[in-house]
């Protein structure tokens, strides 16, 4: 039996994290949990699945919470209760499926504990990369990735030698608007964002497949998660997102990753490496039903954000930062109608050249930075641009 | 250094077997060599080899090789002299890539001396996949596909657990008949059979590509090698050959192996497993210039060879051998133009209705039925069917 830590119960992974322990009540327990603001559904979940800790935002409604369910269940509010849930339990593995940079520290702190990271919390590595893996590695702690083109290379990966690989190949659907031009671009609405081809995600997640920013933090994730080079790593359009990565090897094979568009695949193997088991209400994929796989060129002209993610994530240091402080700012700034879709890549571009850069900064310094782009960001606007 | 003992240099495995060699000097040297009847070409490998021993078909030819090489290659005969080729030096893996069933006894003498053996000597597996399977077993001994589909799937379940698996799917390009009817194939040429689309192969193999057996017999080989029930066995056909083949686990994951059809990659990594090293002259493919990749179900009415073999592969026995014998026989008969291409599958049918079958027959039994196979199909001929 296997003890699981889920930071972020409530959001789109958090369910599916639930859904992967419920559907193999003998393989996993849930220990302890978080969760935002939502405290209904909070306590539903600690109603079902009973873990010992549940840490919310606030402690206004940890104390709602805590007149709700029964006195099993400890209530814990704050940056100090979302460690605590982290930590303090018997789990083995910690998922951090939070949104945002409040991931970090939680993360730092499981590590200590000695608890494998199951990470689905883009801005920890993306941000912090260096000091999660550098603190992974110094506790012999594994991190496990928790979405779909990092568990693909986790797997492809499976029994061979890292220094024989060529490249690790990240596979973009390309999003909403892959078939149009920089021209049509120009007039998209914030409707015609939000419709992605392949996946259901949340709003911010789908304005960056369309971007294609969510391609680039996953290659500055994957830098972080498989030491790889830059120089390394490559991104191709493959529409049907089927494939969902892929390794290059010396000898030129290439081993990949196939299935069905289902997080609950990344995430159970994540709960189950190096093993696998049954997906529950799993559906299989049949090729022969999909006919055919396409595959085109990743043009770093038309899709800039790429570009600017991979000059981010070479240029190191506070960049990463910069990059994704100034895509969140400029993404809420697009939903909520204050700047087009092209102004997005506009205002990360000019954020990346504003603001300074120094190499290897300390937590301290990223959280500063990351709040300084916000205000950066948000000031373009207010100057008119 | 990695001694290699190569069965069956001057074949199209061989050659490509000898220019992997040459193309890792530090890695692998030629210890051993066998060679049917053509003398010339051993002469210029054990030249250039100059491995200690060298076995050719009979002593005559023994004899002339003699006198052109100097001492240091020991020259013998027969099959005690192949024998002799497969165990007698220090070589720790053993490439067997003779054609036919003489290949099984010096496979079986390797596992023996604890050699790895490199298996692309089909029948081997076919005709006595127990036999040498249960061999290896007992001899502690690995046996390693030399082809791609199988090297594929070998590679697909590189650090998995096979009791996660789900099913094996091999890929089948369809031959050169991919396109046709069971109508238009009633009239087809041997020139038309022998023109495939992806491979450049020998004319026995190419026939057997079009016919679909080739597969049919890959899915008895597969059976053998990873030890799962034909049940668990699937084709698919995938135009461009580009996917060798696949492993779907119980996790709706499916691992795939790509690349361009080069058999030295499936012949590298049997010398190198679990390592990899770099394809010399290698050629790297990339999925965008590829552009589209094809899938359809598999038709066991269009491709009745491929269902005659999951037939005799799940009746078990002596079918297999009575299936590869028939077809060898067969497909001799179509390239001499006796008989025409659907003929083939119904001198395999009629073969496989009307010989009896055992189980578990030992090496004896399935050399005979080879054999009774073999004058069978060649009496349906001249009772003119």
């Amino acid at each position: 039996m296997k003890l699981v830590s889920l930071l972020g119960a409530t959001g789109s992974i958090g369910v599916q994290t639930l859904d992967v322990i419920a559907s193999h009540p003998e393989q996993f327990k849930l220990s302890a949990m978080s969760v935002g603001k939502n405290i209904e559904t909070a306590e539903k979940i600690i109603s079902e699945f009973k873990p010992e800790i549940c840490a919310v935002q606030n402690e206004e409604d940890a104390k709602k919470l805590r007149t709700a369910v029964g006195p099993s269940t400890k209530i814990v509010s704050g940056m100090a209760g979302l460690i605590e849930a982290a930590v303090s339990t018997d789990s083995s593995v910690v998922v951090n499926a939070v949104i945002g940079s409040v991931g970090l520290l939680p993360t730092l702190k499981a590590i200590e504990a000695k608890k494998t990271i199951a990470l689905a919390n883009k801005e920890t590595l993306v941000t912090a990369g260096h000091l999660v893996m550098e603190h992974a590695k110094k506790h012999n702690v594994t991190v496990l990735p928790v979405d779909s083109e990092h568990s693909a290379i986790y797997q492809c990966l499976n029994g061979e030698d890292t220094n024989r690989v060529e490249k690790l190949i990240l596979t973009a659907s390309g999003g909403s608007f892959r078939d149009k031009s920089r021209d049509e671009l120009k007039n998209v609405t914030v409707q015609e964002a939000l419709n992605h081809p392949n996946w259901s995600m949340g709003a911010k997640i789908t304005i960056d497949s369309a971007t294609m920013m969510n391609k680039g933090l996953e290659v500055i994730e994957a830098h972080w998660l498989f030491s790889f080079d830059y120089s390394k790593i490559d991104v191709i359009l493959h529409k049907e997102s089927i494939i969902h990565s892929m390794v290059e090897f010396v000898d030129t094979s290439i081993i990949a990753h196939l299935g069905q568009p289902d997080m609950r695949v990344p995430i159970q193997y994540a709960l189950t490496y190096p093993d696998r088991l049954e997906l529950v209400k799993g559906k299989r994929l049949n090729l022969w039903e999909v006919g055919q796989l396409h595959f085109q060129k990743m043009d770093y002209d038309r899709f800039r954000c790429l570009k600017l993610a991979f000059d981010a994530g070479i240029a190191g240091g506070l960049m990463p930062t910069v990059l994704n402080a100034a895509n969140e700012k400029a993404v809420e700034l697009f939903l909520n109608g204050h700047i087009t879709f092209l102004e997005i890549e506009e205002m990360i571009e000019r954020a990346m050249l504003e603001l300074s850069n120094v190499s290897t900064p300390d937590l301290e310094t990223i959280q500063e930075t990351d709040t300084r782009t916000r205000i950066f960001v948000e000031s373009l606007l207010s100057k008119g641009r």
